[in-house]
């Protein structure tokens, strides 16, 4: 267990301590059923996918390349401190190096694209993916695709992508699993849910510690990530959060939370107003896109410092 | 059929009037079985895999970027001049759209990089692969990794990967099927080989037609290229040609011719001197490398215009 996971499980257990309630062990089983059915066969389900433990990266140069793909995952902001210069890094959401299947899982990612991104309004290569990470929840810049970390990154998806098979999704190849219903949330009941549950670890101001990520603010994730979505925010929290003890919140407490962190300002993201160009945004995207008004806005946003850089243009054709 | 493929049975079948001899109808049971093994799964090997057929492409944006794909492997010399000046298209040696198991198959190479590559010296993507043959082979420049038409290249590599699962290696994963004997290739003999069998569609001068690849001279592929290795082109020769009529030659036939068309000048390789940059060249490469002596060099080679454009470099790290 590494230096966050045991604050974040310390945190939980004083929480828990504090509270005298235990946490459900498992989701519940509605939830389950309902990421399974979405896998193409139930060897790539919920309960059934079991990726390639990092004991068993070869040891030659594609593993060693895998390696240090795992290790920019885990150390991001310390890796590449000109392209992930927040509090985050790859995993604060990417839960156990990206198997956890209830936080966005990379396992199977290498399978599934490229694809069509109706964000992006185009078909896009995982390296791009990864790129909308550096650029939207590590507030960051664009990585160069060809340079040997982001290859490297790309080996270890595929690493614990091994044996799938291309074109498959497994569970939680959509990102966060969906709620089982979405609620409204409420940023002053949420407020509550904060004090008593996430400071802890978070802080209370929201800014976290060394390891635990800064939830608003301009070190937090930028206003264009997923998790700046409530109802995605909502979905993490409840399955994942306190770190260790998924469950232990009530989704209408995991709404209510969401509601409060994403209340508060944070970075920018450059470009967002073009995000969904052919419409269809979901109904809590906090900023206005095609056909689509911002969903409770916060106050205000911290400027990028670079945001050209901050952009990842779809594939344009070359001069032929 | 579409017109080099007709173009090139209608010589198949003068020629074959011309010698009065029919060719086998499949490989050795040797070589199938050589194949297979070396496959993971027999599902995968030469006699089992069945990668999805053209008619399946789905029909929205990522079949859109599919076909786009799919079209710039048949028409590359059309569809990108500045990047594939060369009278050679992908699917020249990739046949079959790339999916014929003993032409180099694409098939399945979505799944099987990145990988370490001993020319390289190096951990590479598969866009980086596909960049070796827009240099090498097909005697071109870099296609930029970003572009459209390199991830439309790579959507199609994809798509006829579906069902291969990640890290597995299919029959021909390792590029030309290996002959069952090495033999040593008479350019004196290949010349009558040539005038006899080859001639009929790539010219008495070798310099192909509408449809049909120069085999040697500033129009064809380059130093470079594993074609120009006389087991790689025999290898190719004897299963594959004449077009559709593999098998027709003996292997001694097909080193033979191998050895003629290896023995003309044809475009340089910028770089080539850089290849196995740890040694291990295979024998038969006809330039010097570490610890390698050029194997029966053409007298000359064609210079390239812009040689800092056919340079495909492995990735290096950013400036963090």
């Amino acid at each position: 267990m590494n230096r966050p996971a045991v604050l974040g499980f310390c945190g939980a257990l004083l929480l828990l301590a504090a509270c005298g309630r235990w946490p459900a062990s498992k989701p519940a089983a509605k939830d389950v059923a309902t990421a399974a059915a979405a896998a193409v066969d139930s060897k790539y389900g919920l309960a059934g996918w079991a990726p390639p433990s990092n004991d068993s990266i070869p040891k030659d140069s594609l593993g060693n390349s895998i390696r240090r793909g795992l290790f920019i995952l885990r150390h991001t902001r310390d890796s590449l401190p000109n392209y992930a210069p927040s509090s985050l890094n790859c995993t604060s959401c990417h839960l156990e190096d990206g198997t956890r299947l209830e936080a966005a899982p990379l396992t199977g990612s290498f399978a599934r694209f490229p694809k069509y991104m109706p964000r992006a309004g185009a078909v896009v290569p995982l390296a791009d993916r990864v790129n909308y990470c550096f650029t939207r929840s590590l507030a960051g810049n664009r990585l160069p695709v060809e340079s040997r970390e982001m290859q490297d990154i790309l080996a270890y998806l595929a690493y614990i992508s091994t044996g799938v098979p291309v074109g498959t999704k497994i569970a939680g190849a959509k990102g966060l699993l969906d709620p089982p219903d979405t609620l409204s949330g409420d940023k002053a009941r949420g407020e509550k849910v904060f004090a008593g549950t996430c400071s802890a670890c978070h802080g209370a101001d929201g800014q976290g510690m060394p390891g635990i990520p800064a939830l608003w603010g301009p070190r937090s994730f930028s206003i264009g990530a997923s998790m700046a979505r409530v109802e995605r925010a909502a979905s993490f929290v409840q399955r994942n959060m306190p770190l260790g003890q998924g469950g232990t919140l009530s989704w209408q407490e995991a709404f209510d939370v969401a509601a409060f962190i994403n209340s508060h300002p944070r970075p920018d993201s450059p470009g967002k107003e073009g995000d969904w160009p052919l419409g269809g945004a979901p109904a809590d995207v906090p900023y206005a896109t095609a056909g689509h008004v911002a969903f409770n806005p916060p106050a205000s946003l911290v400027p990028r410092k670079n945001p050209s850089l901050a952009l990842v243009p779809a594939p344009e054709p070359v001069h032929r």
